[in-house]
């Protein structure tokens, strides 16, 4: 009982952990203050009057909190020590990394990086656009092609883009096949797989090493026409393989070429595009990203021009803002999801921001000698343990190989394998005959020698500097030749760079980032902690499960968990973002009916209101979309058109898909109908779980009505945004569901056999921040995860409250409360005085905050949601400045001003623009300066108001030269 | 030799390891332009022209690199695993902590906070300035006394000063007496009696208990007069005795009282201001900094109104801008030895700004009830505990405690520590029948239960919340009710209120700062790594030796590393700051002449260019000082009149103390010579290690002819200055010294047996940030070293050549070479514009540097130190600004302009001044975008020139109210 009292909570109820009072915000006379604001007397009172009855749980949460974090590390300590550290040379796409320290500390430890949005604001985000900028341009380079995006989220989903990709743009007739090399690796081969089946896509596997005219192609495809041809590069066995003729053969038959390539051997190797792939994929992970356990890492995707309007997720590109200065800012958005819906070429909507921008400073710390020189070590220690082993009678495979060996022992893999692991290292055992060494950048002579010796090899292994391959696959071609890979050398210099980027971006360790949707709250020290530790950061995913018996405890405690607070029965924690788990749960629904002989139950019905994603996801499992409309005066899915959907399609219907509380952030009142009459009609109800923070401990959709559901680990659990990435994204889903889950062809632990096949590339996902929503829970306890709802439900309650006269709230519910989020409603101002939800939102950064969601789900609003971290202090900052902005805007509503002359037209302001000749029509201070902004702690934007047309019109999407910059 | 290849040096010198490329900011095609710049064609003919051949190393340094900075962090991993983390249940001024997660991460991992300087610019150092103000007002608020400086450098030398303001203010007669309480703890007491040997102070140690009146006083002071009086609260038994008879009767009898004072227990007990004490010291460890086997932790001392002026080292105070707008600034400097040399108060110059500053943070984060809730629970603990042992039949003292129980075992002491040893706790064995123990936040019910068992009482610990003491010792008096600490509770308002300070202050992780003698040069995030590993900061300094093996390598390693570069024989790194290392080498010389019978032996000779500390130092270790001229043109030793004071004191010569090279950064020649003079003479010479930068690996002091230097780990060896401090600083001596370097009471391996007693209070001093100094030798090693000397010459004769031509550079050597800094004198541009060389200092912020030194060791000049770690870019950035700055003056210069309304004499400028009517003679351009400031990465200060006087006036020391900024 004691160590609740250390941490200041003196006011708080007892049940509540003391962690409680440092992750919520408002104290508790704050709370008393706002509920009176709100005309409400009790935190119960509001959840009462909030949500509908007939959703409540009676029951607590059954899940016990820590007393102090003190507590929670010394637990996750014990848990860390249940993982077992060993030299991994499995390969397979993951391999030991060194972690240049200085990039470490400042970023992946830098809260001025993990808590920052994606940035859809690009006026103060240019920092990590600048940093994702350099990432496309170290995939451009290194892959030889043109463009590229500013990550996927990995390897092997970035394969299965590349299959629809290819056939999205491929000419060859319906029915045509993917032709997938042989030796393309396990779980991307599993990846693909999975994503083909609702698609229809045909997928033949074939060894291509021979493959150099059309007959052969289609030879090797049995026949059948080819849209598009997938190769590893080097391949699976290691294998470095000219792949010239083959993508010749692929492009006279009207097929495209994809390479899955590694990214450190492309510093030495001929590059994908210099010998006619279309598509590079692949993963960045070796570039100074941990492996993990399997993840996060960023995976890539690079294009020959062309193709980038086709190109799946997040691209940055350079543009212009007001006043003509360079800025950057996501280009061509209207490919994505959030524009596209059931047309998008993809449902990504996550990137892995975090892990990208450390790829790219990785690449900016060594510069291209650097890289070359590690890649040159890499593989000389390569050269030098195959000779070490064919002069101790071993037969290692002769093709040229960058830094992976295949090594014969016929009947004796097992054993080396085993050898191998009594020496500390883990071997990859590919079949009873043959072994697989992965060299990497952490690999010492000492590792060649244990493994030489684990093949009964004892002598000394000499590395000396490898020779080039003597073959056409030597590259050529320069790379990383722009200044930012060749200036930040010392760690001085690289340390400056980290701190001057992350200067120009406003992050949550700023100020409040009230952002509909995306519960940008606290990402608390304590829960980050682990992630860097090595006992969780240098697992390989594929090593023996009794060394990562640690991290299977955190996924299983932390699944169990998600179970009691969702109420659903089961859950799977390998979908690495939330997209990937609306997938799988779509893919879950399809299964069931399949399994229940319902093959034609392919109808799935969503409002109109839903998020862009959910109609990609459905696309992509395989289904047809049905939109159902929502009432314009409330808001709430309409019943009778629903009605009416169901009835028309019931013999096809496989589910709806809606968000609760809905994505107009309302508690509907239907919602329990609205199940009932899906399930009569024979559909499954999924529920986008991406509003969980406004039902924790309030109410289960497992218990009421729901059949499936994907969470957002980076929303409702702490998992920082990290700019736009990672995301964690676990379906869950009631017991009928659950033979349905993914599954993984490597782990039989990672879902159930029946299951629909792998939907990322790792078992476990990014199982590397799970005990991140681990120690959250923790710490919070159920009690503490009701509290937090209330509060966060009280914080957007006060807000609607107070800015209510100013800006009318869109749609509430009961007694007119709102869930935990509000829309406030610009269409009138902007109709009486031409003032836009744009100009609100960027005059917000003068005020020193991140705008609120724009125009989504409405067009011409703004969804706030302060979520229950931001104290009341902030609260008030926030909305006084809405009202201040409100007062700017009457201004022009009574004719003072003309809006195109307004502040709010021109914000952001800059402090360049301050010591220009000034002929505005308000004055510098005002710009500058508002109410509430204290001028020794002002935020100052980079650059102004960015003309995002310009950049889509002139696309610019890898580091512009130097000089480029005079203009 | 591959691991080398990795990190892209691939133009370096093969002999030096990976880091050094790291380190070091020029590249190798730099380093040609430089040197061409400066006429010479190689860096060995830099080091032949610059350094005298007399003293240059024909050896290269014998100490092996490591191969990167992976394999060094896996050999840190080692030695710690060799430390053993038990409970550590001793006390003695060093307890369990709990560091809040937020400010481990965003303070002391954050390189804003600890790669800044001492705030000697105060309007680029507000944010640490605010944090030391809020530790002042923790300090006077808990001890309630008047005013308290921003920390010192642990608890017994914070004693020691105490006993040199209390003899300095009282006016009993010469030989009067300290009177210290036996239960003060004896690490203090041995420091105490370290200081006053050489001062002549009679120390008399005393059971205080029963003093009441004047007679007892006397009495217990064996019949002397007594000029201070001091006494440990709670003691070292941990009693809490009331003293305010004590008090009284030592203020009548003109002595003053100093209270020891653990500020966790004076948020429940009535605090010694209250009581009648006139200063406390302590430490403020245990507020969030861990015990770190030691150190570093920041000391304090408060006093009441009146004694201000008496103060040692730093002290915060508020003032205001050039416009009024409020500011904070160090107040009354003219107190410090800096400034008043041997008539200082004290030779401190550094303070423990990091540590004081967690230390301000976690009262800010705690606020005064979670203060008081921690407080409460460890003595509820400690209430638990007693109750369990007495009732198991065992005896514990019966004076009211608060954390810490005497617990009498007749004859059992030994078996009872060995038990709870047993348990995985360490207890204090006090005498063969006394344990002590002593309970702290960390403390849990199974540590309790544990202990107990060791006392053989198997019986559950039960903690209940404990009754007040029924004493006039339960404190009523508010504390901490200024809003700063009332307002950062939740994690998410704490950190943004770290990171609000942290971008008003301007650290290496912005640019560069030039500071002659101070050498700001890279802290590598690789060597700060292990500082917050828990097997070297969760260590009690007094814990067996067996259980810090680990520690005591890196200690011992270390020295004899040390040894190497410097030449000599020994070394003592329990110095912890380099004022201490100094006083510590003065003992040892006056402790040689003491064994040799020349015992009057007390003239010490210093240049009059000598840092001020030097001649501080002198005096404290009971030395006469005699200042020997410089010359006038050359800025050396003038070489005639040295000859004549050696003469004059020939019979009383103790010895000299000298900077090499000099503190005009000039290698005089002449070096050799004065040895000689001196040596010849019977004088030991003692040279100042500030410099030492300009000398490893080319030459060594110890083979030169010094007997005797401090290093500055802090400067040489890339310990962090944190904002001013922690320092380390060892003291190097030759063979003939070492029998007369410290040692400690506690720790029988910590020096000779016949050394000079304790200089701090922990045996290795800030053992915790030794890692960092072990770190970047054995990341560089002998060949990095040198080339890290090479480098740092090369830098400042580069910026030299750069700017003679607009500032004449006062003292050179050879051939015109500096060493690493050079002297830029402003007296001629003062003598003709106006322009002062504060005007310069403060232009340099609006170009984005923190300025050089100024005004020493030459008023009216700036010494620019720019070490190794600064590339060539940053050096143009630097040069270019300077002679953009010339281009200002030059403008006054020829009357277009007076100096007093210039852009100079009005810098810095913020942004608000931006947005104020503008009545400058130059426009707002020309004041914040000068040539080379990049308007997107602008350092804006938060403030204007401060009014240094105006606070000195109106002195201000701890947080103002905040409507005080109203105004």
């Amino acid at each position: 009982m004691f160590d609740l009292a250390c941490q200041e909570p003196p006011d708080m109820t007892d049940s509540l952990s003391a962690f409680t009072a440092r992750h919520i915000g408002p104290r508790d006379h704050d709370v008393a203050d706002m509920l009176s604001t709100i005309g409400l007397s009790s935190l119960d009172e509001l959840a009462s009057a909030a949500v509908p009855d007939a959703i409540r749980s009676a029951d607590a949460l059954d899940i016990e909190a820590a007393p102090s974090e003190h507590v929670v590390v010394k637990e996750l300590r014990g848990i860390a020590d249940r993982n077992k550290v060993l030299t991994s040379m499995i390969g397979l796409g993951y391999y030991g990394t060194i972690v240049p320290p200085v990039i470490a500390r400042n970023v992946l430890e830098n809260p001025a990086w993990y808590t920052a949005y994606t940035p859809y604001q690009p006026e103060i985000s240019q920092g990590r656009l600048e940093a994702l900028l350099n990432f496309q341009t170290v995939v451009t380079d290194l892959t030889g092609l043109d463009l590229a995006g500013s990550s996927l989220l990995d390897e092997a989903t970035a394969a299965a883009e590349a299959m629809t990709l290819m056939r999205r743009v491929s000419k060859a007739p319906a029915g045509a096949v993917l032709l997938v090399d042989e030796a393309v690796f396990p779980q991307t081969l599993g990846v693909i797989r999975t994503r083909a089946v609702p698609l229809g896509l045909p997928v033949v596997v074939a060894d291509l090493g021979g493959v150099d005219d059309v007959d052969a192609l289609r030879a090797a495809a049995g026949d059948q026409d080819v849209f598009g041809v997938i190769v590893q590069y080097p391949d699976g066995a290691g294998r470095l393989r000219d792949h010239r003729a083959l993508a010749a053969a692929a492009h006279e038959h009207g097929a495209l070429v994809t390479a899955a390539a590694d990214l450190l051997a492309l510093t030495l190797a001929t590059p994908p595009g210099e010998w006619g792939a279309d598509i590079a994929v692949g993963t960045s992970q070796r570039f100074g990203v941990p492996m993990g356990f399997g993840g996060p890492h960023a995976g890539y995707m690079s294009v020959h021009s062309g193709l980038e309007r086709n190109l799946p997720g997040r691209l940055v590109g350079v543009s212009v803002d007001e006043v003509g200065a360079r800025a950057y800012r996501l280009a061509l958005q209207t490919r994505e999801q959030h524009i596209r819906r059931e047309k998008a070429t993809s449902n990504i909507c996550t990137a892995q921001v975090l892990l990208a921008v450390m790829a790219s400073m990785y690449a900016v710390y060594h510069g291209p000698r650097g890289l070359e020189a590690i890649a040159t070590v890499v593989h000389s220690h390569a050269i030098a343990l195959a000779d070490a082993l064919r002069a101790g009678g071993v037969e290692v495979g002769d093709e040229p190989f960058f830094d992976t060996l295949t090594v014969h022992v016929p009947g004796r893999a097992d054993a080396v394998v085993d050898a191998a692991l009594k020496q500390g290292v883990n071997l990859w055992r590919a079949n009873a005959d043959t072994v697989l060494i992965s060299v990497d950048e952490t690999t010492d002579e000492a590792d060649l020698a244990a493994v030489a010796t684990a093949f009964g090899v004892n002598r000394p292994v000499v590395t000396l500097a490898a020779p080039a391959w003597d073959t056409d696959l030597q590259r050529t071609s320069e790379y990383l030749t722009h200044p930012v890979f060749n200036s930040h050398h010392s760690e001085t210099a690289m340390l400056r760079y980290l701190r001057r980027l992350a200067d120009r971006d406003f992050a949550l360790d700023r100020g409040m980032i009230p952002l509909g949707s995306c519960t940008m709250k606290l990402n608390a020290t304590t829960e980050m902690l682990a992630v860097t530790w090595p006992e969780f950061s240098n697992l390989h995913p594929f090593v023996p499960a009794d060394q990562t018996r640690g991290s299977r405890e955190i996924v299983e405690q932390l699944s169990a968990w998600l179970c009691e607070v969702t109420g659903y029965d089961a859950v799977s924690l390998q979908p690495n973002a939330g997209s990937q788990g609306e997938f799988a749960g779509l893919l879950a629904i399809a299964a069931y009916h399949r399994a229940n002989g319902d093959t034609e139950r392919n109808v799935m019905l969503i409002p109109s209101s839903a998020h862009g994603t959910n109609a990609a996801s459905a696309v992509m499992a395989g289904m047809k979309v049905i939109v159902v409309k929502t009432d314009s005066i409330t808001g709430n899915v309409d019943m009778d058109d629903l009605k009416a959907k169901v009835e028309d399609h019931r013999e096809h219907l496989a589910g709806i898909m809606v968000t609760y509380p809905s994505t107009h952030g309302v508690y509907e009142a239907t919602i329990t109908d609205l199940c009932a009459m899906v399930h009569d009609a024979g559909g499954q109800v999924y529920v986008d779980g991406a509003n969980l923070n406004a039902l924790m401990g309030l109410a289960r959709p497992g218990r009421f009505g729901a059949d499936v559901s994907h969470l957002n680990l980076h929303k409702t659990f702490c998992i920082p945004h990290g700019g736009g990435g990672p995301g964690v994204g676990p379906v869950a889903v009631r017991a009928h569901l659950a033979p349905h889950l993914p599954n993984h062809p490597l782990d039989a632990e990672a879902g159930p056999e029946s299951g629909v096949g792998p939907v990322s590339a790792a078992p476990f996902g990014s199982a590397s921040i799970l005990p991140i929503s681990w120690a959250y829970v923790r710490l919070m306890g159920g009690a503490g995860l009701k509290r937090s709802t209330e509060i966060a439900v009280l914080n957007a309650n006060y807000i609607a409250a107070r800015l209510r006269e100013h800006y009318p709230v869109l749609y509430t519910g009961n007694r007119d409360l709102v869930a935990h989020e509000c829309i406030l409603d610009v269409r009138g101002i902007t109709k009486d005085t031409g003032v836009t939800v744009d100009d609100v939102a960027k005059r917000l950064i003068d005020y020193g905050f991140h705008a609120p969601t724009m125009s989504f789900p409405v067009a011409g609003t703004l969804m706030v949601e302060p979520t229950e971290s931001e104290d009341k202090g902030e609260l008030d900052r926030f909305c006084d400045a809405m009202i201040a902005i409100k007062g700017e805007i009457d201004q022009v509503a009574a004719g003072t001003v003309e809006a195109a002359d307004s502040v709010l037209r021109h914000a952001p302001h800059t402090a360049e623009s301050l010591t220009q000749e000034w002929t505005a029509s308000y004055d510098r201070a005002a710009a500058v300066f508002p109410p509430g902004v204290d001028p020794t702690a002002k935020y100052w934007a980079p650059v102004r108001r960015i003309d995002g047309a310009f950049g889509d019109r002139n696309l610019v999407c890898s580091c512009p030269p130097p000089e480029a910059f005079e203009s």
